[in-house]
């Protein structure tokens, strides 16, 4: 039974991770620590929590008490805020998962320049691994600081990165992402309201999304052209969810059932992809509260559409933070999220 | 054409006030104030207001300046607020709608009670005037100031009044409310956020809401008995709308057919109640962004079933205000809100 | 491993059961019977299951053959329809649980009046056990028949049992409950299309739901008085959930402490009955996706507020279900559903 | 006073032309027709309007009833039903308004591809005017026959058309539209129940929508190039309201003022068109319930992006319809609908 510490155990994505770490075999919940007023029974603040765990949150983080007993850290914590602790486990010889954008970009002053702040801890963000786990199993195995993918990226670059590996589309990529609001995070806002949000439909940071960098870092590297994207943001009114359909340009004529064989090939023994027949599209509800991402495609003429789902909290988030866990430790890679 | 001054612009309920008064033929918004980091146009605010309205809306109150050409103030601000400034509007002559509890109940020292705060200008809680149309018509004609009734207690008053008044049904109401979410107000608020909100159903305040003892001032004039009140407010996950569903014992037989004259007859002049036939019961979208208040009667043995409908920001906050000012300036009643 | 079989695969309550018993440890689904055009992949309707279950869905059911290989049949289906089948697989010799209404009124003459149509296997009606598991444990360990509960009495009358069994209340009891849309089924309808529902709430059959009859015959045995039921159920905009609300009044001053003993006493080996803290509600998403019934306590005066909150498609359906199945197994009570 | 009829009053489009006509001076509702089982008054299938309007809506057409005291006749029909009912109260000299596609399409070809139906009336096909107001004005003036646009090409095309006239973009479009779910109209269907469409967000139809035609008709008018359109709907759980998201190529280099100049030139004397300054988006909130098409822009290098909002039962279905009755009988055009 490895033990789990969760610093940040409060927001959408912590709660998410107590949801699946209650239900895989191999793991126990030993540390929560968030920001809290004081320190309580976790299942004080979900009650949905009585009598399935009844461990302490604290509202302080004592790296060394943590460490002591933890076989791995998960930081769900905000931009920024992860940087300021990551190092502490890290050198503490402990491994750590960390949800934050903080450690993805590999070109620091492109985070910088994005999150509007100094990188405090350049030193781990060359050893980090980005944990999309179809694309970097092999270095999830042995790295010490995963940097989990954000939400948006890790549908949009799922469904881009087989048609650019085989060098199948022009390089320029229009992404219309869709997200449902727990995207957002649990923070008081106004603009997150219900009543603003319900009834309502926009777009939100248009061509100005954090995410983008990190989209592209993954994809160029599948790449010969230099790459552009087009990322335009939705919020929708639902819980859960991002839904993205993507806009490419073919370089030459194939039909969608070369199209559909070329993402089945890409993902052919990946237990967490789920390729769509040809001109059948996934949607919300065939993902939801699940760590698939389904794919679906379409061609008219040269143009290529693919559309790919994916619960935001889980293969976004939490999932595939278990699943990055479950690699790292050599266990089965669904165990807890299947 | 009157001229209009709103203090708290912003507001749902400012905002419905700005709605309901394009349309109305006689009233003309000249000043706008809200809690806003700086003044601006209302309608950088509000974009739904582009070519509709082009006031600037104000981020302090200068009294004299409003009142110099303002025939009506209408206060869509907080409890506790409104007692600040509604006393300076009223020493310079001015007439004031007063959306808040500050002047609703007669009785300061529940007032201080239930709202947690000593009142500061008890002089014109006795002047002032409960703004429920279809109880107080006459005394609102002459009124400087109207207390403009809560969203749960409009709803519920109108429904309850007749029987009281005809004695017909035992002291003890029980009164279970359920409530759109823009009534929560428009605060930064983590409870209040879209994914807390969402999928989710729950009682609040339970025998425990502020609005009890105005529902009880209300009633007890109709009634020769001591009057008890069961109030459990719910939030449904929807805008707007307020359905009460009150439960009374009756004190003799009557058939539902009586009793639906009853209420038929209490409110045969009334422009803004409409009753249903015996057993059938308004849905909240009969009433929604209008100014009706629909009610629906079922009796079982001796027990009386009675439930209304109304749009909170309307019947219950805006459309209500400009029911008073209808009222007020001697204007037909309905101008604006049908 | 035990085989088991779902008539009525594809409604709401068919769906979840097999969610459900995809975690189940001890159960495999060997046959699935629906409605449907024609046969085909179960995972063909419902893609969320590409890739976890492989099984064809029929559109015919053959009795025989299911009940060659399978340790019980799961009857997912409509009032009146189940009583054409449950016999047949009976006489097989197999053990069902029934989700329907069709053999949980002991008083076939109350069946007929509230379900309009003759009962066709009265014979089986004596030996079927009401399958709240809480009350009816050691005569479901036994049965061949189980008539699993109506989403609303479950909850109801777990929240009244308690207070009847001790002799604490007056008979007449108030519900007032409110459900998600789920529990209206999986079938075409104008009025629950979503445009219909979303932004509204209202309430329906008001004092005439057909599951008034069951509340009752099972809060009877409890009570030495004749009990009287006062049931409006509401619609709300929202997948999932049961609030009820129950107004009791005391038949002694007690304190809300020993309200919440007895319920915690009555309760006190239960796995699936959580009980708050004095004056503290449960709310829907404390329960979502669980096989929990929560419930909150208050008094004021000698009025007693009892609210709960259960899943109505989990502990409301497919999850007591499954608790049925393990009680009747002899396996742990909570498997594949904790 | 003109007087008016409706066909079809009880769809969504009907009942949303009910409530504008309510508000608008110089209409009168005189005839109300629908597919119902038999006659009533409109006010019980539609509570919200008891005590608003009291006309009888029958269930069968009696069209030299209707044309007697009728000035114009709404058809909100269903595509394929109104071809058979436009053409007996064209013979008999009366103007049409008809909200379907039949007569949209100048190409019956085209039509009578993607409705999958003969045209039976082709001889008005071709005197028919395309009621999109902002671009057919003085064709709309003296139509007899207004084929009242689709709701997704409402929003398209006055946000494409303006770059292609100014011939400043490459002919292939991207339409990826966001729309609410009463556009699908008020029919019984499982698909689109309240538990299948909240939660949920899905693509359909993609590149398969019965409105690509008529946008392509509309645009292809402004463009020397041969225009390709790619159009993915998508469906929102919400109510009301499309936002249509657009890329395409500018051909040259230009800046976001210089396109915003571009479109506000186009617009400049509409009084229903409103374009944001640059880098700024409209939302579905800022035009629900008003007729109002909001657009914003972006540029990003070569590639332009334009958000349009509308309300799709207002400006894409019933509030366009009275703007076109407005610009028929010579009333100012806003009337009731600002």
């Amino acid at each position: 039974m490895l033990k789990v510490a969760i610093i940040g155990a409060t927001g959408y994505a912590g709660e998410e991770l107590i949801r699946i770490l209650l239900r895989h075999p191999d793991a126990e919940i030993v540390h929560l620590v968030a920001k809290i007023e004081q320190s309580c029974p976790i299942n004080d603040i979900f009650p949905w929590l009585k009598g399935l765990l009844d461990v302490e949150c604290k509202n302080e983080i004592n790296e060394e008490e943590i460490a002591k007993n933890s076989d791995i850290i998960f930081l769900a914590l905000p931009h920024r805020v992860s940087m300021q602790i990551a190092p502490d486990f890290l050198k503490l010889g402990k491994r750590v998962i960390d949800f934050s954008a903080d450690y993805r970009l590999k070109d620091v002053t492109e985070y910088e320049k994005w999150y509007e702040v100094s990188h405090n801890s350049q030193e781990f963000v060359k050893e980090s691994v980005y944990g999309l786990c179809e694309l970097h199993r092999k270095d999830i195995q042995k790295a010490r600081l995963i940097a989990n993918p954000g939400c948006f990226p890790t549908g949009a670059i799922l469904a881009t990165a087989p048609f650019l590996k085989e060098q199948l589309v022009e390089p320029d990529i229009i992404l219309d992402a869709k997200t449902g609001v727990s995207g957002a995070g649990r923070k008081p806002s106004t603009a997150l309201l219900f009543s603003e949000v319900n009834e309502n439909f926009k777009a939100y940071k248009v061509c100005d999304h954090q995410h983008s960098p990190e989209i592209l870092q993954e994809l160029q590297a599948f790449s010969k052209d230099k790459l552009s994207l087009i990322f335009v943001p939705h919020l929708v009114p639902m819980n859960r969810g991002i839904l993205s359909t993507l806009y490419m340009k073919l370089k030459k004529n194939i039909s969608v059932f070369e199209a559909v064989d070329v993402v089945k090939k890409f993902y052919q023994d990946e237990p967490f992809v789920r390729v769509r027949p040809a001109d059948v599209f996934p949607e919300i509800k065939d993902v939801v509260h699940s760590n698939f991402c389904d794919i679906g495609i379409k061609i008219v003429d040269k143009q290529l559409i693919v559309i790919a789902a994916i619960d935001n909290l889980v293969k976004g988030a939490a999932g595939q933070a278990v699943q990055n866990f479950n690699i790292m430790f050599g266990l089965d890679e669904t165990l807890g999220i299947i």
